[in-house]
C-alpha cells in the first residue's frame, strides 16, 4: 500500500480546494492512503475526495483534541506536538503532493526534500537555492491528475499491495 | 469513535498473546480503533484480534521502515522517533490497556497516568509510590473481557460515533 | 563531560528539595552538567545547587515560554512538546537520578531503563514487574552523596573531559 | 538572555563558514546564546566564533551520540529525533540566522516563518509564494554584521538580561 501526504493551506482559495479534492479522490481510486495534517482547507478537501470513493484517510493533528480533525478522516490522531507534526506527516508518507500553501506547507516540502521523499507541487512555492538555481527536485504538476500520476510513480516506500 | 491503545511486550509469553488477541477482538467488536506501537508480540496479537473481525488498527512505528509493521495493521506510520513514539501511542488514545510488558510498556503506563488517560493493566507492572502506597490509578483487570470493559467505560475522549 | 538528568516532582516535599539541591551541588563539583525539565520543585532545587558552585544547568521546558524556566538555568530551551520532552531529558543524559516524584518522574525512570541509561532512585517509585520481581535495574540510593556517586560511576556516555 | 539559532549547511563553502564564524562571534559579544544543530559546517563555524570570545553554544544533535557534536559546543544534547530536531532548534531560539544551506536549512527557515520567529538570511534560499510574490518576511542581510544586528533587534522572546 502506498501512502501519499497531501499538504496545503488550512485556509485555501477555491481552486486549491477543488484540486485537493480531485487529488484525494484519484489517490483513493488508485488504492493509496491519504495522510495529512487533519485540519481544514486543503487537508479537508483531500480527505473529502478520498472518502467519497471509500478511501482511507489519516490525520496527524497538532493539538490534543481529536475533535479538531475534519469529518472525513478514517483515523484522527491528536499528537500534541504542535507544528512539529509536519515532520511526521512527511515521514509517514511515500510521496508528498503540495497544493498552494503557506509556511507550514513550505516546511513540509523542505522536509520531504531533505528526507528524499518525492514531492510534487501544484501552484505551490517556488524555491530558489543560494546559488540562484531553481530546486528542480520539487516536481511541478499542472493538474491534479498529473500530480497524482507523478507522486505514485515516484513513491519510494510502498510495500507491495 | 473511541481509540484504545494496547501496549505490551514485543516478545511476550503465550498467555499475554492470547489475552491481547482477545482484547483486540473485543475492542473491534465494540467499534473501537486499536492503536499500538505497530510491532510484534502483544502489539501484533491485538491487531490480529481486531482485524479478524474487521476492526481498524493503527501502528505508530519507531523507525523509518513501514515494512517493520505487523501484517494486521490497517494503517502503519513509520514516525522515525524511536521510543519517543510511545508518548504518541498514549496521546492518540482515549484509554490504554497494558498486558504484561517491559520498560517500554512501563513508559506508556506512566505517560497515560501523567496525561490523565485511563489505564487498565492485565498481569502488568505494579507501581508503588515514593510514600509506599500502590498507584490505585492503574486499574487492575483479571481478564481480557474485564480489561476491555473498564477501558471503554473510562475512555475520555470519544467524539460520538 | 558527563551529563546527568535530575528528575522529580515539580511540587515536592522539603526533604526532596534539600536532597535535590545537594545532588545538584555534588554533580557540579564533580564537573557534570545537570539536565532537567527546567521547572520548579526538584528541578529547580537541583539547578540551584549546581549553580551555587558555578555548574552548568540545562532545562528542557515543555511549553513555548522560556520565562517558565527556573532562575538557576544556564540554558533554558522551550521545546513546545509538552510532556514528550521527558524522553529528551533522559536521552540527552548519561545517567538519571530520580528524587521522589509523580507520574512524570515515573515516565523518565521507565525511559531511562528502556534506553539503557543507568538510573538511581532516592525515595522514588518502586517497580514490580509482571512476574512479581522487583526491577533491580533501578538502583536505590539512601543519600544524595550515594546517588551522585552511583550515577557518575555508571554513566554511559561521557566523552572524556 | 537572547537565544539565536544559526542554521546552514553541514558542508558549506568557505565564504559561508567565514560568515558563520563572524556571526557567532558577534552574537556572543552581544551576550546572546548560539543555538544550532550541533554538527559541522556552518553550525561548527558559528560555535567556533562564539566560543572564541567565551560565548555559550548549544547543539541539538539529531542522533544518539553526543560525540558527534562539534568541539565548540558548551552543551551538546543528543535528542535522537533525526531531522525532526530542526523544529526544536527553531523553537528554542528567539531569532534565526540562515547562512547558505540546503533543504535542512530550508526546513528551519520555513518553521521559523511559521512560528513567527524573525529570520534573517545571508546568501540563503529565496522563497517565492504560490501567488508569485517573494516572501518578504525572510529578511535579507548582506553582511554578517547586518545579519546579527537585524536578528537581535527583532528577537521576540528575550527575557530581560
Amino acid at each position: 500500500m502506498t501512502y501519499v501526504a497531501v499538504v496545503g493551506g488550512g485556509d485555501a482559495p477555491d481552486a486549491d480546494l477543488a484540486a485537493a479534492e480531485e487529488i484525494g479522490r484519484r489517490l483513493a481510486e488508485a488504492g493509496a492512503v491519504v495522510v495529512c495534517g487533519g485540519l481544514t482547507g486543503v487537508m479537508e478537501a483531500a480527505c473529502r475526495g478520498a472518502s467519497s470513493v471509500g478511501g482511507l484517510t489519516v490525520g496527524l493533528l497538532p493539538g490534543d483534541d481529536r475533535g479538531a480533525g475534519n469529518p472525513h478522516l478514517s483515523v484522527a490522531l491528536p499528537l500534541g506536538l504542535g507544528e512539529a507534526r509536519n515532520v511526521l506527516v512527511v515521514r509517514s508518507a511515500d510521496a508528498v503532493i503540495a497544493v498552494g500553501g503557506e509556511h507550514g506547507t513550505l516546511s513540509e516540502i523542505a522536509f520531504a526534500r531533505k528526507l528524499g521523499r518525492p514531492v510534487v507541487g501544484l501552484r505551490t512555492w517556488t524555491l530558489v537555492r543560494p546559488d540562484g538555481e531553481h530546486d528542480a527536485g520539487l516536481l511541478v504538476a499542472t493538474s491534479p491528475a498529473e500530480a497524482v500520476d507523478l507522486a505514485l510513480r515516484r513513491a519510494v516506500r510502498g510495500r507491495g499491495t
